[in-house]
């Protein structure tokens, strides 16, 4: 069963046995892809993918996806919106512990 | 004094009056431009800039800008990095407060 990869299936072309995208998005990850299409494009991933050290290239594509279904959920903050709530949390967290101790 | 901003000036083209990129790539805001253009590319940066509600746009543009200057200096983590940093953060802190209390 060698069904195409979501990328190389929206490419309308063969998947090869050696495709880069396919081991990040297999068939169904179809909206996966979409995703990172739309935030970075086909090539630029690639680009990404190609340029980062073989040890590195699995946690590479791991940090784009994310980043891009976060894009994905809001469109206006990206993952600038984790990191500040994240942030604020924190702050939050060292007053509180603070308090806790005087 | 109508100088081109980063964006066109890398497109060697004249920067026009209503330029959609100029506000947010001043021609001193190179590298800026550069580190935009390697993760997203200009024509999905101008998508989404276009596609965002007008109060929404400077947000949207400054959320790219920031994750385009993460993943520059990290190419393998980008925002994963340090969201995961923050959330171990947040972990440590939630216990720390916890043995304090008790």
């Amino acid at each position: 069963t060698s069904q195409a990869c979501a990328a190389c299936k929206f490419q309308r072309r063969k998947c090869p046995v050696d495709c880069p995208l396919a081991p990040y998005f297999p068939a169904e990850a179809n909206q996966r892809f979409l995703s990172c299409k739309r935030l970075f494009g086909v090539s630029n991933m690639l680009r990404f993918l190609r340029d980062a050290d073989p040890a590195d290239k699995e946690e590479t594509m791991k940090s784009l996806i994310y980043e891009a279904e976060v894009r994905d959920k809001d469109p206006v903050h990206g993952c600038y919106g984790i990191i500040s709530q994240l942030t604020e949390r924190v702050r939050g967290l060292q007053r509180e512990l603070e308090l806790t101790r005087s």
